[in-house]
Order: C-alpha cells, then sequence, then structure tokens
C-alpha cells in the first residue's frame, strides 16, 4: 500500500488527477487533437453538437487510462492515441444517448444537447462518434483492441437496460445495483486500461493487472458519484445535486435509506420515487433522510472497498511515477468526497 | 443485358428475391439462426425488444446481399454467415434509433417498439445491436471486413442527420436529397455487397462492381420507397401510405411536385411542410398533387436509372443464377411499384 501521506490529494496542490495528466500530456494533446480531427464531418450539425460536450469540460479520465496503461508497459509506438480517443468517443456516444433516453436537464452543467438539438440529432450524433470510435481501432490493426471495446459497448448497453429496471423501483437489491454499475460504468473504465496495456508486450498478468484496477477504479468512481448526487455538503458548495433523484433512478444511497426507513421515511419513498410527481422541498427531505440513515457513509465505504482493490491490483506492477498517480487517483477519487 | 423475359417478376409466380432467397437459404438460415442466438441477453427486455423488429417479417435483404456476393466470389467459408448477421444487427439498429428519432408510429406494420418499450429501451437496444455486430465482425478476424462496415455506418449516421435539415424544408434541393439516400440508405446496401465480395480472393475488380451493385440498388430501392408513399395505387391496395408526408420529410416526390406547384399548390405544400399541424385530408390532397404533377412517374425513372446502374455493374462478371438474381432484383424493385 502506498504511504498515507502519498495518498493526500492536494497537499502540493495537485490533485492526482493532474499529476496523471501532466505525465501524460504529450499524448493527451495528441489525443485531443485527433478528437477533434475525427469529429469532424461535412455535416456540420455534428462537429457542432459534438463539441458541446466534448468541449465542456470533462477529465478526460477514461483516455488518460488507456494513455497510462500504455506508458506503463513501456509502449513506444502510436496506437494509444487512437485508442484513447476512441475511448473518449464511446463515452461521449453514451453521455448523448443517456441524455436522450433519460430526458436530463443538465451534463456537466450546460443544458443537455438533446435540449439544444432534438432529441434526434443526439441519438444520431452518438451514433456518428460511436462509429467513429470503430474506424479509429480499424486502423491501430489490433483485433485484440476491437475485441475488448466491442465487448465493453455491448455490456454498457446491458447495463443501461438493466438500470431502466431500477427506476421508480424500491425494490431493486443491492445486487442489481451493483450489477448495473459495473456494466454501465466500471465495463470502459476497465476497457480502457485494459486496451491500453495490451497494446505493450507485457503478458497476460499486466494486462490483467491494469484491467482490474480499471474495472474497481470504474465502480468506485461510480458510487462515490452516486453519494455526492445526495450530498448536503455538495449542495452547499454550489454543487448539482439530485439528478438521480429527480430521474427517481434507485441508487444505493435509496436502497440504503429505504432499508433503514421508518414508517414515515418509507411513504416519503414510496411517493417519490414510485408515485406521482415530486414536490420542491422533496430533494431537501430525501438528502435528509440519506444522510440520517447512515447511507452516504455506507456508500463511501464501499467505495473504499474498490478503490482499495483497485489500488491492490496495481501492486504487483513495477513501481513508477504512473503507476504512484493511477493508485493516487482511486484514493483521490473516494477523498474528494469527505 | 439480360433478356427482358428473364427479368419479368412473377412470371413464374415466384418474385427474385425468393429465388435469391433459395439459392443462399442454408446460408440465410445459418444467418437466422445466428442473429437469433447473438441478440440473445441475460437482460431480457433487450431480446425481447429486438426480436419485435427482427422477427416482424423483413426480407433481410441486405444480409442476402451479402450472402450472394460471397457466393458470388466461390467463397467456401463461413465468415460471410457472421457477417450477413452483422449487417442485419447494424440495419436493425438503425431502424430502432430511426424509430426514436421521428417518432413513427408504425414500422413494417406493427406498433414501433418506442412506443411499447419508451424511447429509452429503443435507443440502448440499438446500442446493443450495434455492439453486437461488431462482435461478429471481430470475429471473421477481417480488419478490412471492419473498415468497410464501421465507416458505412459513420456515413449513415451522417446521412441521417443530413436528412433533419430537408425535414419540413421545402428548399431542399435533388442534390441534397441524393446526398442523403447515398449515405442513409446506398451505404448499408454498398457495404453489405462489398463486405461478402471482400472474403472472397477475386481481386478489386470483383469487389468494386458488387460494391457498385449494392450502392446503385440501394438508391433504387429508396427512390422506390420514397414514391410509394405517396402512391394512390399503394393506398388502395390497403397499404400504408404517407409516413413521410406526416413526418414532413422532404422526399424527392415532394421536392418534384413543390417545384411544379401553381400558387394554390404551392401554399398547399407551404402550409402542409412547413406549417402547422396536417388535417384529415391533407394527403388525399399530396397523392393528387404528387401524382398530378407526374412527380411519380419522375422519382420512378430516376430509380429506374439506378437499377439500370445496378445492372451494368454485374455485368463484366462471370454469368451465374446469383448474378442472375441479383439483376432481377434490381429490376424488380423498381417495376413492383407499377
Amino acid at each position: 500500500m502506498l504511504k498515507p501521506e502519498t495518498r493526500k490529494p492536494g497537499s502540493d496542490g495537485v490533485s492526482p488527477v493532474e499529476r496523471l495528466h501532466a505525465l501524460v500530456a504529450a499524448d493527451m494533446t495528441a489525443t485531443d487533437k485527433l478528437i477533434h480531427g475525427r469529429m469532424g464531418s461535412a455535416v456540420s450539425l455534428i462537429p457542432d453538437l459534438a463539441r458541446h460536450l466534448i468541449d465542456s469540460g470533462g477529465k478526460r479520465l477514461r483516455p488518460m487510462l488507456t494513455l497510462a496503461a500504455a506508458r506503463m508497459g513501456g509502449y513506444t509506438g502510436d496506437k494509444h492515441i487512437n485508442l484513447a480517443a476512441a475511448v473518449e468517443f464511446i463515452h461521449t456516444a453514451t453521455l448523448l444517448h443517456d441524455d436522450v433516453v433519460d430526458a436530463s436537464t443538465l451534463r456537466r452543467g450546460k443544458v443537455a444537447a438533446n435540449l439544444v438539438w432534438g432529441n434526434k440529432a443526439t441519438v444520431l450524433v452518438g451514433d456518428f462518434l460511436f462509429s467513429r470510435a470503430f474506424q479509429l481501432m480499424v486502423e491501430t490493426g489490433s483485433l485484440r483492441v476491437l475485441d475488448i471495446l466491442a465487448g465493453a459497448s455491448a455490456v454498457i448497453a446491458e447495463g443501461e437496460v438493466m438500470q431502466l429496471k431500477s427506476e421508480s423501483n424500491l425494490a431493486t437489491t443491492e445486487e442489481h445495483y451493483l450489477k448495473v454499475v459495473g456494466a454501465k460504468t466500471a465495463a470502459l473504465f476497465a476497457a480502457a486500461a485494459e486496451s491500453g496495456a495490451t497494446l505493450c508486450e507485457r503478458g497476460a498478468s499486466f494486462v490483467e493487472a491494469l484491467r482490474r484496477y480499471g474495472e474497481n477504479l470504474g465502480v468506485a468512481f461510480q458510487l462515490v458519484d452516486d453519494a455526492l448526487d445526495y450530498s448536503g455538503r455538495q449542495a452547499m458548495m454550489g454543487k448539482a445535486v439530485g439528478d438521480d433523484f429527480r430521474e427517481a433512478k434507485v441508487t444505493l444511497p435509496v436502497i440504503l435509506a429505504y432499508a433503514r426507513a421508518d414508517a414515515k421515511a418509507g411513504a416519503f419513498w414510496k411517493r417519490v420515487i414510485e408515485g406521482g410527481p415530486q414536490g420542491e422541498a422533496d430533494l431537501e427531505q430525501a438528502i435528509t433522510y440519506v444522510e440520517g440513515t447512515g447511507a452516504i457513509q455506507e456508500t463511501m465505504t464501499r467505495a473504499r472497498h474498490y478503490a482499495d482493490n483497485a489500488v491492490a491490483a496495481l501492486e504487483p506492477l513495477v513501481h513508477s511515477e504512473t503507476r504512484a498517480a493511477l493508485s493516487d487517483i482511486a484514493d483521490f477519487c473516494v477523498e474528494r468526497a469527505y
């Protein structure tokens, strides 16, 4: 395990995500250039709409995993740039389709694409980016990489469909929820790291270590995300909360809070998640219940478990700045929430 | 050119599509089996929704082109089965996404999937099938085939986005319309034939002939489809007409009818295509205008041109029953409309 002091984010004012970004800066610049080049089309609505999401300040965490994995394996070619761009395109396509299907109104603080351009264009631009992702992968000439990312894409879609079942459904179990998270989020984190590692000639255990890192980081990341959506502190800091609540998604904080609810709280959850429209004060009440039952804390404890797994997955690998940054990102992912 | 009598559809009661189907029957059975196997998922909503469209009696024309091309090239392996299933999955994914985005209510006479399962699930099942298509292609081990179909998928999405521009827009030019048709329909016909041909070791001119056949057949097919949507005869036969009209799509029959409209007809088109809601009698009026201006006939004349190109593309190839059936399909595609 890393020493506690190296885990502290921001002790030098630099988060481990920024540290990793600096380590792969040249590759990330090349990836960004490729992303902007390949999202182009003579049909101008496509880059206009794609840019809305791609340039909205996302951290590029997934493509960074691809670049970091390739770097850790001593890869000296340039196929990892294609892969990283492909991973970001798949992620963006998923977000675009998610915007449409969930009728969500905000994504990264901007008005969701479907509200500006309509559902129609949003779905189709997602399809375009998804196709571009496969074109980028074909250019690498690696069938293994295509296999990994095509498989992950199918699993992501399965995860999103599974999630539909749990919407407005308080009977959703923790087991179902974890399956959804494993599919809709962790599969792409895992594939991003695995595909980058595959480019290196470092053998199966190297690839598997990075795949497991990505998978566990992905679960931790989603658990924290779902916890923060009910965080009163987050709300006080002026950050958006309540997206999941408004969409009646049954995430772990709700599953845990509902399991611990008294009659009054139980009736509340029934009404706001399974019943009719929510009122103005309902989100605040939901946050109070989620925090009061320790559901946030417990969700974070689970996230900590997966973050530890992610860190442990990297331990057999040779120590390097990149490995340290990846480890610290797993810790940071959980600690940012406290 | 083929002799006229061989072109006649139905002189022996068997359409050339049925003849081609019989020629590739064993491969088509294997393809259908693979399609049904691979649309499966532990997430039961996925096969339930996919089956709704896949088992709704589509002719499987696109995968048949793949199988026919492989057969013509003397291909003896089994990768064409994977490819044919992949082509059908891409087609199905496109239809599912089209159902969502166009809010269309009927597809092949059944209630559209989005009205039964909702937009959300419909988009995601499309994504799942699209991913499965790429998995099937990866299994063939042919990067060339992946390149062809990933490229076609991007072009299809571009075509669908281009089409958005022409919706409710009477300024749409014939040139724009043909670009849309080339991208949203002909690209997949071309890729279906080209990818099947690529499996054979028959050289570039063989592949190019089949690609050109597919492309021209695709344009002819779409032109006929767009003409029939305004066909009074079709309406009298109890077949659905007016889908494009209700969606205010500006297809060639409308472009031509509008170009020839007098003041009264011009005002009508402005109101029903660019204006507010359509009334009960508007479709009948639209058909009268389209037929009265010769716009149907002229659309069919253009279709004939592309069908002839398709037939001509095959002429350099060795004569065979399969080649004859493909030629006849191009003719039949246009003649079925008279």
